[in-house]
């Protein structure tokens, strides 16, 4: 596994060091409806999509698929308003309490979790 | 880019065709508490860690450092019994509802979410 691919960034120092990156540089970013606590989505960041949300207080990614920041709501004007950021124990993921305008999902859902798949449920 | 690596699993074909994997084979599973919405962790699942999941309603994860499926609590006695799961709209992440034995963070805390970071917090 080749190492992180750290992109220069403006990130504080002592948070870029709390991070556990995947090899593409990327942490995990749970985002959360702030009032109703509802599981938005999930998104990825790098050191300076992080760095801008942190800044700006808008939810700002890095787009697999597209390579490229991504500011939430740039295109459908679904923006997110970031109310708190908390960071896992183990550095790989991150938690983003939002205000989020219209849809958080491109499907115009709600959220993105809207497939519910069969599971057995065991009597406890 | 490697192509996905797919270990061979039970899991059902018609949703295993819905998964979108990263390089390591792994969906990102994120766990939320059932009656409280807490957002406890985030874990990964490989198509095999995701048919234990459905088929015994524990859940169940693929560590990533120790390499090996892991059913959360068969250490520490903190099972997560699964309520429901749902698959995200372009299938790289999983939302689990689960009841929490104990404390979610291996920390103790009761969840891995608890290292607030400063962000500027915008007026709307």
């Amino acid at each position: 596994m080749s190492a992180p691919e750290i992109v220069e960034s403006d990130l504080d120092p002592a948070i870029a060091a709390r991070l556990k990156r995947d090899p593409a540089g990327l942490v995990a970013a749970v985002v959360r409806e702030h009032g109703t606590g509802d599981v938005l989505m999930l998104a990825w960041m790098d050191d300076e999509a992080l760095h801008r949300t942190l800044s700006t207080g808008r939810a700002t990614y890095w787009s697999r698929s597209r390579e490229e920041y991504w500011v939430k709501g740039d295109t459908s004007g679904h923006y997110q308003y970031v109310k708190s950021v908390a960071l896992d124990c183990d550095g790989d993921a991150l938690l983003l309490t939002v205000e989020q305008v219209g849809a958080a999902c491109h499907t115009g859902a709600h959220t993105c979790f809207h497939d519910d798949l069969p599971v057995r449920v065991e009597a406890q």
